[in-house]
Formats: structure tokens, C-alpha cells, sequence
């Protein structure tokens, strides 16, 4: 029952969706820290088991008809879509009556890449009538900050690598690639494919090896952004203490995150790794935003 | 000495300055063949010895008063620039007093990139009255055609990521990467950095034993262009079997050219290769050129 008021709208949950990983309890601690009301949706063969003991209602991919029921029943006022995925397979997805109804828009969606698949998902639920809520607004303390972040400085030529880089990673977006790229100075040597910010770090590791890099290797920079075309409400770009050890591990001299559109996990792992390996790490706005 | 008129004016020659591989060796026979007159020069501890018996004049690659000497005392009309080079020490270069005024422009064009350096060079020869050619100007025959060129028909859905990935490498050009990518229908995986071709397609093979290629896999092209702002007078991308062979490996349908822009050594051999390997060959005219 929905009662009056400014204060006790503020009491209607929002829904937090739960996919893979460990992203939804890191957004769950955040909103418990801020007390915002929300609700636990995990799917089923793929979000966490762990979730069960917070409160988490369970539901297949498909049980669309389901899950908008649950989400009416508790007067969600959003939803947040959150964790990671696989493509998944028809089977695993016990596809419901109304779930039936969005599979031909989800398969055509699928075809032309996550971007769109995710930004199709989004307008089913805001059809629906629950707007669908990015990470950064519903716990923004998980995104990068603005500035530096560790104890190392950034040298001033990591300034003109992050806006060449930034301006190669606006220039890809509207073809549904490219989060992150590898430059020494203005010269980029990798960028990001459906192989994954891992897989970047150790081929450059391997131009490295082989005597590859230009500049002789020195000064080399991660450069991690968010797709302008990216829908940050449901598919942000993450960062955690891995990716720095693995940017150390190819020899870089730091990692410079766009401010506000990228989730930064563990921050203070993610600066302690950064300090322990002497990496600068610097959350800068940049590229053309959303 | 130089003769007047039309005909003994074709006489003079153009030189052949010749870096690593076999490339040069495909230009000298490609003119010879032609009738066209030149003369070779190599660059010591790069070029081929194999270059001496053809009639090959050796200069370290710091001899640029020398080079130009040569190049006058021929009366030579022009330059061709052809072979690969890794990044040369300057140990290596023995620099005489002309090359010593050209290293500053040299190393500030080496920091912008492979496409500034070699727009330097070229620069170098022009103000010096050599103009220097591409090898699609005095051998096109080394170029790829326009059209099928093997025994499998390209399906019309290849055309759909030729178009996509040649807007995206158009895209890509500004910042002085991006030769090649690998599309399955409009979904771009993996586009070409510092690692090369061979490296591009062994990360799809890796992706593919992974399952996480799009469309279960179904469908990809290698595709390969230039880049708008490379000089194809000097840095000309190039294919041969060996791009095909992996290009099998990493189970793709087939491989599309960018035609008259793309070198295709040995094409008899690269054409025999994908007919064996059931993979689609063709080049087309795409991107926005030169």
C-alpha cells in the first residue's frame, strides 16, 4: 500500500536486479549505506547463491510476467540492473507468457550487439512503468572520482595520451566497441575488443616482451572510459584491483579512468594496488560524455 | 647525362629503395617486368643481402648526402620506398652531415606515430626533387583487384560488416591505427593495434575456443584497409598466404580487401589458399580513400 507524501514516497523500494559477480553486493552495500529503501530480484542460474540470505527473491530470465508483477507488488519505483552475463541460452531462460512477448524484439536486439540489447531491455521496463536507474545514481560513491587518486603524480604528457585517447574511444562508440585502449603518449598501441581489458593488458605485455612500444616502452597508460553510445544505466565500465595489478604487470606507468562513468570497485584496494606498484591513477572528465 | 624528348626521358630511372622482407624483391621483378627503368638501392643491416646480385647500391640508412648524391648522379626521376623496418637505433643509422640535419624533424615525426614519420620522409625526398611513388603507381599489378577473387561467393551479409568495419576503420584513421578488424555481421570482436594481422587473428582463435564470439561464431571477415592519412606511397598494408592460412585458423568465413589500397603479394598463392581453406575472397572499393 502506497502511502502520501514526501517522506514516505521516499520509502518505496527500488528494485536492485542482480545478475553475476560481486557488482550487486557491492551496490547493495552502498544503498543500505545511504538507506535508500530497494528490494533483491537475482536471476536464477546466474546471479550469486549468496544473495539468498539478504533477502533476495529468485526468478528465471525469462519470467518477465513474474518479475513485473513483483516489481507492481512492491511499487518499485525503478529498477536497477546490475551484475554480470553471459548470452544465455533460450533454455535456461524458462520464458513465460509475457516473457514470449519480448523474445522476438531481445533476439533482434542481441544481433546488433550489447549496446542494444541492454538499451532494448531498458525500454521494456519503462514501458512498463519502472524507470531503469544506472549505478551512478543510485549508489554514486562506486563511480571514479574526479582527480588523483593514489600517491603517484601523473606526469603532464599523461594529460595529452588521455585526450588523444579519450577522442579514439568517442570516435568508436557508434560502432559498439572500445572501452579501453593502451597509448604511450599520443601513440595508441591496443584497443579494446570483445576479448576485455585483461586480454588488452597482456598484449601489450607482449609488445613489450618483443620490443614493440614505442618510446621505448616508458610511459605507457591505461585509458578506460564509458561508450558515448552505452546505456550507463545498465552497463557501466569497471575497474578493480585486478586491472591495476594486471596494468602494472605490463609495465605501465598509470591508469586514467573517466570521472563519474566508470565503476570503481574496492576503491581502496584498487588505490592501495596502485601505490603498492607505482601507478598514478587519475579520474579525469573526458570524451564527449553521454 | 640527361637526354632530351618524350621517349628517352622514360629512361631515366626511378630508384628502389629497398628496407627488409621480400617486398622489394615483388616491386624490382613487378618493374622489371613492366619494362620500367630503375636501379636499387638497399639499406645496410636491413635490406636483404639477396639484393647485391640484382645490382643493389648499399648505404647505411643515415647516409642521406649520400643518397641524395646517388639519386641526382642517376638523374633518377623519383623514389620508391618499400621493405619493413623496426625502429632503427641511431647507432645503427652512421648519419653523414646531411643526414645529421634531418634527425631533429626525424625524431619529432617518430614520436607522432609510423604515419608522421614516413610523411616526413617523403617530404625529405620531395623538397630534394625526388618525388616519391607508391608502389600502387609503377607496379599496381601487386595490388588487390577489384571484385571475387577466389572460388567461394561472399553471402550478402558479408557486404553489411563491410560496410560497418570500413566506416570504422575510417574512423580509427585520425589516431594512426587501425588497418584491419574482424566483423561477425555488424558486430565488430577485434580491431588491429601494434600486434599485427597474425596477432589480431590469433586473439579471434582465442575468443572462438572461448565461445565468446557472437552469432555462435558464425560468419566472421578479416577486414583490410588502409588508413585515410597512412601514405600508401610508403607504408602500403599488405597481405599474403600466411594472412589467409590464419585467417582459417581462427575459423572466419572469409577475408575482404580493401581493392587498389591493399598489397597482395603472391596472389596466386593467397587466392589457392582460400580456395583450399573454403574462405571468401574480395576486394572492394570502401572506406573514404586517400
Amino acid at each position: 500500500m502506497r502511502t502520501a507524501g514526501a517522506c514516505s514516497a521516499d520509502a518505496r523500494p527500488i528494485a536492485v536486479l542482480c545478475a553475476g559477480g560481486a557488482l550487486p553486493f557491492a551496490v547493495i552495500e552502498a544503498m543500505r549505506a545511504a538507506g535508500r529503501p530497494f528490494i533483491i530480484i537475482a536471476i536464477e542460474g546466474i546471479a550469486d547463491p549468496a544473495l539468498t540470505p539478504l533477502g533476495a527473491s529468485w526468478l528465471y530470465l525469462g519470467q518477465l510476467g513474474k518479475l513485473f508483477a513483483l516489481l507492481r507488488r512492491e511499487s518499485c519505483t525503478g529498477v536497477v540492473l546490475i551484475g554480470s552475463m553471459n548470452r544465455p541460452t533460450l533454455g535456461s531462460m524458462r520464458i513465460d507468457a509475457i516473457g514470449w512477448t519480448y523474445l522476438f524484439d531481445f533476439l533482434r536486439n542481441v544481433r546488433r550487439g550489447d549496446d542494444a540489447m541492454l538499451r532494448g531491455m531498458t525500454r521494456w521496463f519503462e514501458v512498463q512503468g519502472f524507470p531503469v536507474l544506472g549505478v551512478a545514481e543510485v549508489a554514486p560513491e562506486l563511480t571514479a572520482p574526479e582527480g588523483r587518486l593514489g600517491r603517484m603524480v601523473p606526469p603532464r604528457e599523461a594529460l595529452a595520451a588521455a585526450m588523444r585517447g579519450f577522442a579514439c574511444l568517442d570516435a568508436l562508440s557508434p560502432f559498439d566497441i572500445g572501452q579501453a585502449l593502451v597509448a604511450f603518449g599520443e601513440r595508441i598501441v591496443a584497443i579494446e575488443g570483445a576479448e576485455g581489458t585483461d586480454a588488452l593488458l597482456e598484449r601489450v605485455a607482449e609488445l613489450r616482451k618483443q620490443g614493440r612500444l614505442p618510446r621505448g616502452g616508458r610511459g605507457g597508460v591505461l585509458l578506460k572510459a564509458a561508450k558515448i553510445g552505452q546505456s550507463l544505466k545498465v552497463d557501466m565500465p569497471v575497474i578493480g584491483p585486478r586491472t591495476i595489478e594486471r596494468a602494472a604487470s605490463a609495465g605501465l606507468e598509470g591508469v586514467i579512468i573517466q570521472a563519474h562513468r566508470v565503476l570503481l570497485l574496492e576503491i581502496e584496494a584498487v588505490v592501495a594496488a596502485a601505490d603498492k606498484a607505482n601507478l598514478f591513477l587519475l579520474g579525469l572528465k573526458g570524451g564527449k560524455g553521454p
